[in-house]
Parts: structure tokens; C-alpha cells; sequence
């Protein structure tokens, strides 16, 4: 597998572009855009599990039903939930599409992110879509990122190589966090596209295990959002044999995915609202994966353990804390805490106690910028990894007052 | 019900004292409390949910396993828990208050609240418990409330009288939040005292029923401590005939109690670690009282939701997000909110949907130190109240530096 460039479109046949077509105020904040592919795509996604969704999420769940899309537009600035008009609006956007690009609304994948519970207007996206299709090129998987980021302070986009059956194939993406981030089935936006060439039911299997282990293990707040999805499109251009089965294939392909999606995960919790730093939370020795998962979020998920580590805090009683009221089948007489990262290691618990360690060493160990809390259970063999960023004054700065 | 001044030394038979014995390195700051009772108590208590306890909460149930207790010991600055000698120190500690005061140890509850994982020396706290004991009287309560203060920027205490049977009686609590409090059976230290005279199995009952809807409803962070308890000491001199079936007199107790457990709540909620204001989620119309209790809590916890009050924001989306991730049985295209303070009230949605509202007016509504957020759910009659506070820059510095 090989690092390559050019995101979404590092596949063949993958164009992309993002533009300012006023959503936003700040003209210099693109706020629209579009991925298409020059043939029909396999397509999978993965949706928030929040009762309350927003209304491209509706629609996007019909036209995908099939298994089968061509084309993603997303815009950033407005969520389009919890509008009497959402559906329609977000319709109107696929029909848009259509109409520019020629690609039926039906095979349009349509998302939305910002705030949530004002109107959204069709009218800047009716004026900037022949900008936007016009523009579209094999370059611009930048300008795509660009245009769906929220409160990002980067944008997010990787690709790979990798060898499917002996045919080269690619896989890229583009994400956006990076508040309202919670593990719950899918969160924040992703965007996945390949080349290779596989069924629509194996490219959601895989997605769907997948993300159990990636998107699901990422918190940045707590907060499940409104607008959450994961979304692939495979578009089988590299002509591979088509994937249409467990097998050595569908496990290459899987690789290839986790790839992609891991590196998004540390992303879009590195670049998590207000954050100085990654933290990641590997836990082993759990009597299940479940129990493993259960631990690694409770931990990245705690208010308190995040604070200490926005101050470079050894304070594991706050880890030990949250592995307890986690609700997991854990053995607290058995649990082993030490922090790492590229300053060293500090052990700072065996068995449930405390141990002495030098708070110098400590501090300079907690102020890299990212850590990693390694946790192990001593019962048993299950291990997870969850992705979470500190919490800081400026988390707060960022959401007291958002809409402004 | 009249309310009255003394805290828990307000009912008959009940003095208290603290004293600064040296746990914590500020002189200035009492650190060890002590309440005792001229007579045997019933005693009832509720405990963390967390795995990992503090010892004092060992030691605390073997004492009160039979249904009374006559004093309670309690010390800040540090948890003790986590610590391989954590229970022989709590043990440690009721044997002084034996030696000193003369109640057997095995009557003696025991509480410690502060740093995880740091070893507890008995030194200090046989140092100080004569000057303790010494110092016991009805006036103490105050003292007894400094000192089981952490991160409290003002001390908590509450007494009423009632009537129970024609007979006058009293009822008073010392309270400590203010970080690491979520709701999960018991949370933060409550130490109730009254002189009603009540059977150990109806006094539980009482307790049992009344923290569901009281310090189970308040959410500061939503960490879950590994220390928190909630005790009660009934000692029957106000001589009303015994409680001991449920009825009217029982339902008069349970008044009182609720009485003082809810000012708690709110206190406690206002006085969370950073907190310029307190918030008060009223949820009516769910389909039972589980499902509003789960919505309230859910709203109550949301990081997102709390940065947006800080900053006075009518962000109402963030309230529905928090609803339909709650996990609960929800028709969110019912869903009603309001905003409401001393200034006014603004309704933001309608049916699931946004409506037309004055900023400004909303503006002037948030900036207020107390809100309540009303969520009408129109599917049902089940009604619940969440406490908590918004998210502020403060506590990131509270807690990023914590043990230092």
C-alpha cells in the first residue's frame, strides 16, 4: 500500500471542485461542493444515529437505496435540519446537479453541515452550481475538502494505492470534523472514492465493519451530530475483478479502507474544535473487543481527562475514573495506566494503585502534542483504540457563541 | 414547611465541626469535618455507580449495614481511593473519631473527597481530630460544610422544619459539588441530618426514591465520581411517633426531604466548577417519566449546548441535536422549546422546526444567571427536571492544573 496523492480524485475517473457560492458570508470560505464520477459507482454509507436528522440524510437514503450513485454534493455553512422545507431544498440541490452536469438527481449523494434550524436557501447554490460543475477537474479534491469544512483549521484528505487480484487500484477521501463528534454509528462527514471495482452489498459490508473501529472510536465533544455520514463510491475503473465476495480480495479492499479511514480519524481528532493535542486511547487485555471499545471511549470521551491533559496533567485517577463508570465488565484491581508519547513513557498505575513516577518526566512526556494512553486490563485478550483531542478554552471560545 | 437556619446542626441532638488538620497545604482551608448525633441514628445511603470506589465507601457500607450509624467523618484534599492501604486508613479514621468522641467506630460513617490515587496519611487527621471533637457544637455546621469543600467557590447548607404526626420537626443538609458530577445513582457528598424518627428500611426507602429525581438529575460534566455518597441520620428526638409504613407521615418526610435535596441540586449545579450560570431542563409531555428524565439529563450534559449558554446563545438546534441522541423514545417533528428566564420567555421551535424569533429579545433572556430550558415533547405526561450549568473557559483552567 502506497501513500499517493490527489484525495478523492486520486482514482480514475474521479472529478471534484468547491466554490464560494454564499452560504457563508466570508467570500474567501469556499461553501459548496461536488464530486462526480464519469460512470455509475457502487455506492455504501453510513448514517448519524440521532433521532433528529437532517434532511439531506432523508434524501440521500432513497437515492442510494439502489446501491447505486454517481455524484456527491455537500455544502457547508447550513445544516438543512429542522427546516419545515429541508427535503425539498435538498432535492433541489440533487436536481441541480442534474441539471449542470447531467447526472440524475436520483444518483446524487447530497449532504449538509453548520448550523442547524434556519432556512436554507436554494438560491446561492442555484447561482454557483454552473461555477461549480464547470470548474470540476482531477485537481480539485482540494477545493472539494475546502468547501465542506465547518470549523476545520485544515482540511482532510488522503489516498492510497494498493493491489486488488494484480490491478493497482486507489482509494481517497475527503473529511470534515470537528466539533458535535461522538462515537454513535457514523459521525462527521466523510467522503470515500475508489477505483476498484466491487458489489454494492460487499462495499457496505465493509464500510459497515469498518467504521466500528474507526469513525465509531472518535470523539471529539460528546455530542452525536444531526448530519453525520460516511459515504463511498466505487466506481470499478480499475478493472479489477469485481469484488463480490469474502475472500483475499475483499480483504485487501478492507485494508485499503481502514487505511484511509484510520488516518482521518487521528485527522479529524487532531484538528477537533479547539484542540492542542491527539490523544489516543488503546486499551488491551479486556475480556471482549466490546469491553475494549467501551473503555477507549469512556476514557477520550471524559471532560476531566481531557482537561488534564490540555494542562499536561498526570492525573490518571481521572482515567481510572472513567474506566470505572464506563459500565464494562473490567477487573479494577487489575488495571495497568501508562502515557506515552514521542518524549517517552511514564507508568503511572499497576494494579489498580498508584505507582511513584517522577512528575518531571510526566510533564514532558504530556506536553508533545500527541499522547497516547495505553491502558491494559490484565483480563483477557480483547483491544480497541479511540481517537479524542483536550478540551480547551478555546473549545469553549468556539462554541459560546457559533452562529455569530 | 418553614425554612430554617442551622444546616445539620438545625435538628435536635446534632453538632458538627471542622477544622484545617493539614491534608491540604492552605491553612486557611478546613479539611476535616466531623457530625455527630447525641443518640443512634437510623441511617440510609446511596453510593457511586463507579467501579472504582473510593475505600471510605468499603468501610462506609460495612457500618451502616445494619441500619444505623451516630456520626459521620469526612475529609477533602484527597480521595483516597486508588490506594493499595485505602480502606485501613478509612478505618483508621472512624477509630479516632472513636477515640476522641466516644461513638464506636463501627457507627461511624466515613467520606474523603479530593485527588485520586494519592496516599492518604492518618497523621494529619489524628493531629486534628482532638481540636475536632474539642470544637463540636450546634453551631458547627457551617465549619462541617467548609470542610468538605473542593473546588466549591461557596459552601452549601439547607435546613426546613416540618410537621410530621402534630410533631415538629427538622431537617438539614451540608453539600459538596462541583466537578466530576453526573448523574448515576448517587453524586457529589450530601450529609443529611434530621431529628424525625424513622425506621432505617423506610428512611432508605425515602432516599432511595428521592435521589431519581434529585442529585441523580444533576450533571456538572458528566464524569461520574468514584467517591460520591449521599447519607442521611435520622435520630428520632423531635419524638413524633415512628415511621415505619409507608402514609401520610411518611409522604410528609418525603416532602421534606425532597425539599432540601433539590435546593441542593440547584446549588450545587450553580456552583459547578467555572459556572457563571445555572440551568434548569424541564422536560413535560414524554411518553413516561423515564423517557423525560433521559431527554433532560441528555440536553442537560451537551457540551455544545452548554458553551451556547455560556455565550448567551439561543443555539435551540443544539438542544435538539441532544434530544435525538438521547437514546430515548422521541417524536422529535413534536418537539416544542422555549427559553425562559427572570427576563422573559422566548420560544425558539415548534413542531420539530424553527420559528421566527427576536435575537436581541433571546439575547437579553440568556444573559441571565439562572435559565430554564422547556422542552414540551406533546406525546404524553411524563415530566422531569435536569440541573447543570454552562461550560466556560474556567473550567478548562479549573481542571487542567488540578492537583497543583
Amino acid at each position: 500500500m502506497k501513500k499517493i496523492n490527489g484525495g478523492v480524485c486520486a482514482p480514475i475517473g474521479f472529478r471534484a471542485n468547491g466554490v464560494h457560492c454564499g452560504i457563508r458570508k466570508n467570500k474567501n470560505k469556499r461553501d459548496l461542493s461536488l464530486i462526480v464520477s464519469d460512470v455509475r459507482c457502487a455506492a455504501a454509507c453510513v448514517y448519524t444515529q440521532n433521532l433528529v436528522k437532517g434532511a439531506p440524510i432523508a434524501v440521500t437514503k432513497r437515492h442510494v437505496a439502489d446501491g447505486f450513485a454517481q455524484a456527491i454534493v455537500c455544502n457547508s455553512g447550513n445544516a438543512n435540519t429542522c427546516n419545515a422545507d429541508g427535503e425539498q431544498i435538498a432535492e433541489g440541490m440533487c436536481a441541480l446537479v442534474e441539471r449542470e452536469v447531467g447526472i440524475p438527481a436520483a444518483d446524487v449523494v447530497v449532504a449538509s453541515t453548520g448550523v442547524i434550524g434556519q432556512p436554507l436557501s436554494l438560491e446561492p447554490i442555484e447561482g454557483g452550481m454552473p461555477a461549480l460543475a464547470e470548474g470540476l477537474s482531477e485537481d480539485g479534491s482540494l477545493f472539494a475538502a475546502q468547501g465542506i469544512m465547518t470549523t476545520d483549521t485544515v482540511d482532510k484528505q488522503i489516498a492510497y494505492s494498493f493491489t486488488v487480484g494484480g490491478r493497482e487500484c486507489r482509494i481517497g477521501a475527503i473529511g470534515k470534523g470537528v466539533g458535535m463528534i461522538n462515537p454513535n454509528m457514523a459521525t462527521m462527514l466523510i467522503f470515500i472514492t475508489t477505483d476498484a471495482a466491487i458489489t454494492p452489498a460487499m462495499l457496505q459490508r465493509a464500510l459497515s465493519a469498518d467504521v466500528k473501529d474507526s469513525f465509531n472510536m472518535v470523539s471529539v465533544d460528546g455530542d452525536t451530530s444531526t448530519n453525520d455520514m460516511v459515504c463511498v463510491l466505487a466506481n470499478g475503473m480499475a478493472e479489477n475483478a469485481v469484488i463480490d465476495a469474502p475472500g483475499k480480495e475483499f480483504n485487501c479492499f478492507r485494508k485499503a479502507l481502514n487505511k484511509v479511514t484510520t488516518a482521518l480519524c487521528r485527522r479529524i481528532a487532531k484538528d477537533g474544535e479547539g484542540a492542542t493535542k491527539l490523544l489516543e486511547c488503546k486499551v488491551s487485555g479486556a475480556k471482549s473487543k466490546a469491553v475494549a471499545r467501551t473503555v477507549a471511549k469512556s476514557v477520550i470521551k471524559s471532560s476531566l481527562f481531557k482537561a488534564a491533559m490540555f494542562g499536561s496533567d498526570a492525573n490518571w485517577g481521572r482515567v481510572l475514573c472513567a474506566i470505572g463508570y464506563a459500565g464494562a465488565d473490567v477487573d479494577v484491581s487489575k488495571v495497568c495506566v501508562d502515557f506515552k508519547s514521542r518524549a517517552g513513557v511514564v507508568s503511572v498505575c499497576r494494579g489498580g494503585s498508584g505507582i511513584p513516577f517522577s512528575e518531571e518526566e510526566a510533564k514532558k512526556v504530556l506536553s508533545e502534542d500527541e499522547i497516547e494512553v495505553l491502558i491494559a486490563l490484565g483480563d483477557g485478550n480483547g483491544k480497541a483504540t479511540a481517537w479524542g483531542c483536550d478540551l480547551t478554552y478555546e473549545y469553549v471560545k468556539i462554541n459560546g457563541d457559533y452562529r455569530t
